[in-house]
């Protein structure tokens, strides 16, 4: 039996430094495993006592019975080490350890914990500063929660990793007070060992288990969290996030745009939709998208049929919904025609939407008619019916409705409460209905339902770049940034179009090399130490062969007085133009890894921070998927009247600038292409500059 | 004694229609008056009872025994409009019509509600379609509203007036559920008579109402509300409202882009924003809000401290904050200082904010002291204060050590429940504290209690447009569109600069305009039935005198296909470049009147929306504002390195547009300069386009 069955299906717990006194934290894990009706062998470890409420208490582990399968360890951080010491030396397979004072209180706390992960050999360990965990399916507490001290566990499909403690506690209580309850709760905390990984990955497996919730501050491994959400996702089990840290500013990179341009909470964003998890953007959503999801219905379209029998809620609904997109057609003349048969008198709108019943829908088999007949109906892709104030009164009439209506229907029904009515909340969502008391919590567990419909569709994405097994080997370059030529040089290998140019170093050489491009050309100053060239004067546009060389001395002029040193060489280069500018650059986050971005440009959409993200690698449909997630993507797609830019084009190259990053490996730091230039269908795409640093 | 007042507060209440069952709507408002403590004398009217309950029943109208304050009608339709004629004839004050079947269900209703308009002569009326009105703060229950079910009223300073029945129910008992009373609760519903400005401006008089919350679906008399409003905040009492009919669309304008690009909701928030009203942006926030607001404190900054004794909870509310622009700065070290003299033990955490006390904020003098030293601390405009478990077991902990906290202080104290604990909340709200359960409605109060504090700082403004006594005659115009040249001479006479210019017929012309106006120039097709000259190839920039003859020529052709008429004239126009495009236009709302509106230019922008409205008349400071609040103003203030455009002449131009469109009254339907151009600083704007509209 592996180590995680044996830390949440134990068959014997240890609890060490257990109190006999229920009211104080060390005496609570004893006093809720057996109010909730743990049925396996317990030992209260305290030399203090002899028994704990008519149990045995032993003085010390070495003297217990058994090995047990788990301890819980109540004991200050010192004592606890060395406890763990003498566990893991038993053979013991986890222990929870609830002692705080360790990594989170600053350096003698980071000391502590490499102690206690230097104890723990090769037992598992949660925690340390954890509240320990919940098998509710099971009825197993390891957790001096206080939230437990409530008359009944409530068993549910939902599964919760939290790296907080009294986050578990807040959901684990709000949950039995909504009536949605969980299959196991578990807090991570400090993660000196197992993490909330490890617990996606078992929950997997777990057949109690059909959503997994998480409550994140920050992942330590995220390889090994992808592959954990994708063996989840395998098995069917969607994976919802919350993620603190939302506003924390991007790690700003020193040479290219991009850096500031991508927000850390951003790419995480773009991890979790990467990875097919949905992110919860309240906190309420955390309880309340996992437990819509659990139902196992999607929604297929964006179409809500609003049943009720009170306007004013039903106006709510539908506002909310119409916030966020969704649609709120009246009924088709065949659904009318069935809702009119069911009689429910002359002051019932049943041609607009909401639909209001009145009075009617205070009838149970009217409210079950028109609820089937809404679910049956192509004209919708889900039903909410609204809650007044009869619910208060009779909590079981919805419950009741909803209940007969799903089993003829995959569609899922939500239930919005409107007045305060915890009964008839708690009485839907016991009987495989959905009911919450927010119009917004409607919408969130709605749009979620569509996410979900949608990542159902599409197949698991590959995320999470490996070093390519044909790395290109980069020896011939120093490390430092590359000036624009050999950047250019570089993403050409790759399959990157880009301009024509000849590198000059003098006057002379300049306008040979104009007669040689043809046309109008740029000059530029060529300096690996110069990485924002227009700032200094260094770039001059549509020249000419007679007058390049002239401008030339006068830009080694302008740009040594303000660098301070004479530039090595020039670039002469071909102008191009037509088309819309694009910028594309790489970066590699010290926690996600490297990643893509992808921004219109110009100064209004950098303004707008127009941008979108995504983890290497990045297939051809990704990219087109990028592109059109750009808020200005119409400016490439014909908008007013201007040409179709070739989008294919862009898409291919954001694939090999993707590519080009894996196989570079770990040696690129910085790579951007600024501006990238999109011209009309069918003439691609040409990087008009590039910026590289190597490591 | 004014109508309104007999309303609210009767010493007579006849009962149309009472029924002597209380479980039947029309059994209600008898039982919910004598339950509640109504003082005053109560008539049943109902020809099928001897009594009620013990109260004589009458068995007509015409047999009352006096001629009652306020006539509650629980009589069908047509039967309520009989009786509304027959109390009107009496002389009674105010009838509450509960019946639908009026406006709100097509032909047959609206003809019923306009016979109850007649008959109500001078009786003031309420409803119909209403749920009627609760007077908490005189125990006087003139409702059905099955709320009132409810063991006690908690009397409160927030008075709530809502367009909805069902939805003055459901946050009555909402409110009662979380500890948050109410002063008045008034449902109007239908409003044939008395609407939602009448008791805004009545509760502005009401010594138990300190803040007015409203539920709105539309507002009939604008101007009307607009006073009330006034009233209210003259009176100190700030309004909040939530309005549903967020997702509707703008109405689309003709001729000009302004239409399309300023949504009808949008046009509310401005309106909103100007009266000084506070909008509710969940509807969870039309509880939380107003209830923040009464404790009469708001905030000078945007600094909160953050004092937790679980870690977990109060990183959520520093996420949440952060997300909402708040600051959570750490104690300054003489904060630090004081905390560290309560004594707290070793792992607390007072570096830091979250201020996390860990178990010694379970002591009450800890966490009184804490919260009176962050309250104390010039480093903080508010403490959020954070409740875990332990509010489970001990809900007075907290409630306590706030009320001890806020004599000292004039800072907005708020506490967070972390796990579901209503009576923890309760006791906080109900001992001037504020407690929310959702970190969400710590943000959006926080963030209403900054916005009221700015409120206050500001004068009143005034809103909503009086056609101006200087009107100007345009009678020599014509109705419908003005070419540009019009358009501009229009604007010109209002101080607006435009471009140089000269009407041209011909060829001949047009270059003897050129030569005049000197440099290149523009030439455009000029007709009133042209609006968008661009589309049908009649602008042309950058001419020379010597071609502009033949461009004319080319011009015509060009255009007279596309239009299938000869065009009368060309514009021959001074070619000015350099600066920042704008948007400025004008739209009459059907609704909300007339309004500006100011947009950056650009396609980018506009796919963004990045526009600000107001309604008419905008002060200079209000242009200034409307500038600042373009998303792109960077771009007018000097942003990577370009020179700061000239935005004190925008700002005057903005007010010279909306001085313009007050004078020009009723006639102008439609007036936009698109682009205004803003050259940089000390070089003024000047409008490069004009389109006008008559009616």
């Amino acid at each position: 039996m592996r180590a995680l069955d044996r830390l949440l299906s134990p068959a014997s717990v240890a609890v060490i430094g257990a109190s006999g006194d229920a009211r104080k934290t060390s005496g609570r894990p004893i006093a809720f495993l057996r109010k909730h009706g743990f049925q396996g062998r317990l030992y209260p470890v305290n030399p203090r006592y002899e028994d704990i409420d008519g149990l045995r208490c032993y003085p010390s582990i070495a003297e217990l019975p058994e090995v047990p399968d788990v301890a819980v360890i109540l004991l200050g951080a010192e004592r606890a080490n060395q406890a763990v010491a003498e566990l893991a030396a038993l053979g013991c397979a986890a222990a929870i350890v609830l002692a705080g004072g360790y990594g989170e209180t600053g350096e003698s706390g980071i000391r502590r914990q490499a102690e206690l992960q230097a104890a723990r050999g090769s037992m598992r360990i949660l925690g340390p500063n954890t509240i320990g965990l919940v098998n509710v399916s099971e009825r197993i507490t390891l957790s001096a929660s206080g939230a437990l001290d409530m008359d009944a566990l409530l068993p549910g499909k939902v599964a919760l990793v939290s790296q907080s403690g009294g986050i578990l506690g807040a959901l684990l209580s709000r949950g039995v007070a909504a009536g949605i309850g969980f299959s196991k709760l578990i807090s991570t905390s400090n993660e000196v060992d197992l993490d909330v990984a490890d617990f996606v990955d078992h929950l997997a497996d777990d057949p109690a288990t059909a959503v997994i919730a998480l409550y994140l501050e920050g992942l330590r491994d995220t390889a090994k969290f992808t592959r954990a959400v994708g063996r989840a996702r395998a098995a069917g089990k969607p994976v919802v996030v919350f993620k603190v840290g939302r506003s924390e500013a991007g790690a700003s990179a020193a040479a290219s745009h991009t850096g500031a341009l991508a927000g850390s909470d951003d790419l995480y964003s773009a991890y979790f939709r990467q990875l097919g998890v949905i992110r919860a953007e309240t906190f309420a959503d955390l309880l309340d998208i996992p437990f819509a999801l659990a139902s196992g219905r999607v929604m297929q379209g964006t179409r809500v049929a609003i049943l009720t029998s009170t306007g004013g809620a039903g106006t709510l609904i539908a506002d909310s919904l119409g916030v966020n997109g969704f649609q709120t057609p009246p009924p088709g003349a065949e659904t009318a025609a069935r809702l009119r048969a069911l009689d429910v008198g002359d002051q019932a709108v049943l041609d607009r939407n909401p639909i209001d019943l009145t009075l009617a829908g205070l009838q149970p088999e009217v409210m079950r008619g028109a609820i089937s007949i809404l679910l049956d109906s192509p004209d919708y892709d889900t039903v909410i019916s609204v809650v007044g104030s009869s619910g208060v009164a009779q909590p079981h009439l919805m419950a009741d409705a909803i209940r007969d209506s799903l089993a003829n229907s995959q569609k899922p029904v939500l239930a919005y409460i409107s007045p305060h009515a915890p009964a008839a909340t708690q009485r839907i969502n016991g009987s495989g209905g959905v009911a919450f008391s927010a119009p917004e919590s409607c919408a969130g567990a709605l749009k979620a339902l569509v996410l979900q419909g949608s990542f159902a569709r599409q197949q698991s994405g590959q995320v999470g770049a490996a070093p390519s097994a044909e790395a290109v080997a980069l020896a011939d370059l120093q490390p430092g940034p590359l000036d624009e030529a050999r950047s250019k040089q570089l993403y050409e290998t790759f399959g990157i179009p880009v301009t024509r140019e000849r590198v000059v170093a003098d006057a002379r050489q300049a306008e040979a090399a104009a007669r040689d491009l043809g046309g109008e050309v740029v000059l530029k100053v060529l300096s690996a130490r110069i990485p924002h060239k227009s700032e200094v004067g260094g770039v001059a546009l549509r020249q000419r062969p007679e007058d390049i060389g002239g401008r030339l001395e006068r830009m080694r002029d302008e740009v040594t007085a303000q660098v301070g040193f004479n530039p090595e060489a020039f670039l002469v280069q071909e102008m191009v133009s037509g088309g819309e500018e694009l910028i594309l650059g790489f970066i590699r986050d010290p926690q996600l890894g490297p990643a893509v971005l992808l921004g219109m440009g110009g100064v209004t959409a950098e303004l707008f921070q127009d941008t979108t993200l995504r983890l290497l690698p990045v297939t051809l449909d990704d990219a087109r998927t990028m592109l059109a997630e750009l808020r200005t993507y119409p400016l490439l797609d014909g908008f007013r009247g201007r040409p179709k830019a070739d989008v294919e084009a862009a898409a291919r190259c954001i694939v090999a600038f993707s590519d080009m990053a894996l196989r570079l490996g770990e040696r690129l730091q910085e790579a951007e292409i600024n501006p990238l230039l999109v011209r009309p269908q069918g003439q691609g795409v040409v990087a008009l500059d590039g910026l590289t640093v190597l490591s």
